[in-house]
């Protein structure tokens, strides 16, 4: 099987072929890279819609559901799980294989889990590529699923086109600050596990909050984010949801043309391949013993921490890719 | 104030000269550079206590707490705690306040807070520059507090000697593989809000999680993580956290030779000034029209968006800084 014809199978839909070349994407093949660019021509047809939420607030279990709802619809679902969580083993996914089997059946569906870092840090290669080769295959829908709102991720929540945060009851005071973040990148606030104590002051402190933010900063014709109660462990509240995103999709696209809405997303999508590209770089840089020598330079008192930096990036930025 | 004189008064553990410094580095002054290079050489002399947790998790009332122990002991801290909160407006802290007045009238103790990134994203020069900062002011000990695990963070956390991660009850089903990664960085666990339902189930996880993880990987000189149950809003069990800390400590001090922890926190503190001046120097040149030019051409098809990246890095390798 060869590139082009990669390409080609990805862009009729074929989940073996996309499989295929997110495996070149994580091996860090150079085959890879013309086929996602040839992809990149062929996206901006699905409907991005971010879930991010921290772990243990119950989002993996209500996007199953949203993947239910919107099949229900006759909508199909890409959906691409950002995994942050074995920065250091690379990452097993054993979650993903239990997911998967709920809608393995189902050829409307295609989830897949990415590791989010190398060794060095930072996001990987393989999360721009992962949401652009499931637009290119067709999606009408796809589910960009997050872990809390620190770093990176935003990076990626910006790719969305609706922005949905759970919350659950039961966090301390500290989560306050946090709120602020937050409010900048939700559209609507899931607040799931409606059984749990403490449900009912989560939801007054997001209002007031919401309505503090809407003071500040808020215009007139902006979208107010909505709150929807929600439990995903029995589904209840999850169509109310559906039916609020559908709202702001709707809203969405009765407040900007499609034209900037297409560009907006275009440069954060440059913006976020460009970062990847240089982790990668910088990556492949550091794995000689360059950094070895200067820390021994620098602990030595040779050089200062930041001058051995500085060296790094030189041998980065004269290295061919 | 010039330059040495800043860089002076810092290593006499100035902290006004300190916060200076930090506004300089929060500014992008290139006044910041030659400092920072100079206080660079003379750090290394602090013990590094990292302290991970979740929004909620109740991490920074724990940290209080820590500090308070520390100080008991006669020991002066340094506190920065990385706060991921606002990644759109910047992140005006007003917790930090809150947290500085209880140990405002304690010159033995330094607090800050910093934001984690820019516009673009990734980590922020100001998180390792701190670090430095802290540690050449001549603190006994640095507290770096951090939220969760995901993406930089852990950058941070390979800094420190000792990695203590925070967990609460009552989390659900996917935190599970969230756990695999802890278990890499964790050397101690605190099990906190000890009054919360479900206290002894996660006991019960996190001990069977340890065990599964020891047969796969650990070796027989390893540290073996230690679990100790707190109450961080009572202070039960800070003092008994603050001894497996002190042995955990201990025993690095015996296994590893002075010599090999310096070296390792070399590499990790240049890799990391590396990247951070990767982000400052991205989003310099992504300030300008370049990347909407590249948008537009890209949706209108005149180029692809991995063409478009490269562009960007194009314009960025050929940058003066």
């Amino acid at each position: 099987m060869n590139a082009d014809d990669l390409a080609s199978r990805i862009l009729k839909g074929e989940t073996r072929a996309a499989a295929r070349l997110m495996r070149l994407v994580d091996d860090g093949s150079p085959l890879a890279r013309p086929i996602l660019a040839e992809l990149s021509t062929h996206t901006g047809g699905a409907y991005i819609l971010g879930v991010t939420g921290n772990p243990g607030s119950g989002k993996s279990t209500l996007v199953n559901r949203l993947i239910g709802a919107l099949r229900a619809r006759g909508k199909t679902v890409g959906c691409v799980a950002i995994d942050p969580t074995s920065p250091f083993s690379g990452g097993a996914i054993l979650g993903d294989r239990v997911r998967m089997q709920q809608h393995a059946m189902d050829p409307g569906v295609f989830i897949r889990s990415v590791a989010t870092r190398g060794n060095l840090g930072g996001i990987s290669r393989s999360t721009p590529a992962m949401v652009q080769v499931l637009d290119a295959m067709g999606f009408d829908w796809i589910i960009v699923e997050t872990v809390g709102v620190g770093q990176d991720e935003v990076d990626i929540v910006r790719l969305a086109d609706t922005s949905v945060v759970v919350l659950v009851p039961g966090l301390g005071d500290d989560v306050q600050a946090d709120k602020a973040g937050l409010m900048e990148i939700a559209d609507i606030f899931a607040l799931n596990k409606k059984d749990v104590a403490g449900h009912a002051r989560l939801q007054r402190e997001i209002r007031s909050m919401l309505a503090l933010h809407r003071q500040v900063t808020t215009e007139e014709d902006e979208w107010y984010p909505q709150i929807q109660g929600t439990q995903a462990s029995d589904g209840t509240g999850v169509e109310a949801l559906m039916e609020t995103i559908l709202e702001h999709r709707s809203w969405l696209e009765a407040s900007a043309p499609e034209e900037t809405r297409r560009r907006e997303r275009a440069r954060h999508l440059i913006g976020l391949i460009a970062r990847t590209e240089l982790h990668a770089r910088l990556q492949h840089v550091a794995a000689d013993d360059l950094i070895k020598e200067l820390a021994d330079a620098f602990i030595s008192g040779r050089t200062d921490a930041y001058a051995a930096a500085d060296q790094v990036l030189n041998a980065l930025l004269s290295s061919k890719h």
